[in-house]
């Protein structure tokens, strides 16, 4: 079994975990950083464990394509895999700590206007008190109840929030951490009762536009929200307009419907908006990179042994 | 018994509380905003909730002051009261809240870069993801183990730190949160295992320099440091150089020797560290502000039944 490893940011010992786990799957293993440095030899490799976008697309012999994302919206076009039984895996539960940190950081730089106060440092200003929220007694709403929301909830809840919420598509209760849970269905009579509204949800054909300029405008108008998931889950335009209008407390986006966000994008100037350049997950957090290699070497045992694959995604679902 | 109340930040719902409690001890209010303009007949009030500093330094009748901060360094003078009996009562344990939520936002803010992003994103740049650390598997040190620092402790916990240890003037562990708690003896052992080093400590004799240019210099050079105790704590200079030298991996400071900081101090511009004008703990936030007069209503029945004050400061000790 021939096994393609392609990644910059492996570190020597994740490239040891992957070799000694290689030897008790029988894989022969080839690292390389770019794919067009993919040699001859492992052109018909049947597993990649990367972004392995065009090889995916061109190479029919690949029958499993592990990526070291959570989201894989990207490899969702009908002509995504040249071979249609293609086994995709993601590593969904490795981004949940430091997504979670993200997001608390963001929702409490807003809700104690530390971003204005910073700006204020970097002018050598002392700042007067500003009027702040706190997570305490606050009314959380977590869009999509996956490992990040739930990660999330889980240092939220030390806040002592008045109510943590959850909402997915079936209404079930993942985890005892959220005080109640609700199905999509239930979103607009719970949005005028959120103080904060963290969005972490796949990008698929229902999560679309799913927070609309309508449902947008049934926040309070002192509310936070947060988007971790994916750009195409809002309206930004109706964001702008509200913000500017002051009609809402602030946001932070890290994913944008266009990224990297154009430099004329007018998002960059709206007021109370925190925009970060998709960073909440990025493998750059030492614990995010260990886990994403475990997960693959998990799995790649799991493989070698004909055994389900964990963390696979069900293609017809997107997540 | 004559009280005066002396405040700009009051809501109607304070005032009302505060009324309502009056009629119950059977005292007499007066409302004013500044010192200058308490009435002659309040000349001899026995009661003051507020910052009434020199009420206190020129009024030997007075016989309890309330003040609505958790720190009482400023009155700790020989000459900060008329009457050398007159009972001191702070507001410690309204901070805990707001002032945990300050230390969780400045950590991560530096240990995620998001000083460094959000800077990026006030020019309209998409920048580059930062090298992060986490809360995750992070040893934590609170230095101070009062409610401040408990309260940190707490909400630091749900991020799954590797330990929380705890450092005071008895070693006596306040709280099961702390993984252990050691007196300040040993401070010197426990620095080279800090990755996150909190100082909540009031401002005494034994405090006063207690982060002294040796100290801070035995902390690993990766390390984070935050104070909002008070500024008298640290040796500025120090910081300052070990800053410059890439020695430390930021600071975040809400507190300082001279405050308001001079708009000439070198502070400003030190690299990686982290400016807020003593914002931690103010009383912007509603929670903080409802749980000082709460907290001053309680002691104004315990006052005129002849109870011992619940929130009494030691004046020998300085808090």
């Amino acid at each position: 079994m021939k096994v393609i490893v392609l990644s910059r940011v492996l570190k020597e010992k994740h490239i040891e975990k992957i070799k000694k786990t290689a030897v008790e799957a029988g894989a022969v293993l080839c690292f390389v950083e770019d794919e067009k440095d993919i040699p001859e030899g492992f052109s018909d490799a049947e597993v990649l464990y990367g972004f392995g976008t065009e090889y995916a697309r061109t190479n029919p012999a690949l029958k499993w394509l592990c990526v070291p994302s959570a989201g894989v919206d990207y490899l969702m076009g009908e002509s995504a895999f040249a071979n249609k039984e293609c086994l995709l895996t993601n590593s969904s539960g490795a981004y949940g700590v430091t997504i979670a940190e993200h997001i608390i950081t963001v929702s409490l730089m807003m809700m104690r206007k530390l971003t204005l106060t910073y700006e204020e440092s970097l002018r050598g200003e002392w700042g007067r008190p500003k009027p702040q929220k706190s997570l305490k007694d606050c009314r959380i709403t977590v869009l999509g109840t996956g490992d990040i929301g739930t990660c999330f909830a889980k240092r939220a809840k030390a806040f002592e929030p008045e109510t943590i919420v959850g909402v997915n598509r079936s209404g079930s209760c993942p985890d005892p951490v959220y005080d109640r849970t609700f199905p999509i269905g239930y979103l607009n009579t719970i949005l005028p009762e959120t103080d904060l509204l963290v969005m972490s949800l796949p990008d698929t054909v229902e999560t679309k536009g799913i927070l609309s300029r309508e449902r947008m405008a049934l926040l309070p108008k002192d509310a936070y929200f947060v988007n971790v998931g994916r750009g195409s889950a809002i309206d930004e335009e109706a964001l702008t307009e509200l913000l500017e209008k002051d009609e809402l407390g602030g946001a932070a986006l890290d994913v944008f419907r266009t990224e990297p966000l154009p430099s004329d994008s007018p998002l960059w100037k709206t007021k109370n908006l925190l925009i970060t350049p998709h960073v909440a997950g990025n493998l750059t957090l030492d614990y995010t990179l260990d886990t994403n290699v475990e997960m693959f070497c998990e799995d790649l045992l799991n493989y070698a042994k004909g055994l389900p694959l964990k963390n696979l995604v069900d293609r017809t679902k997107g997540y």
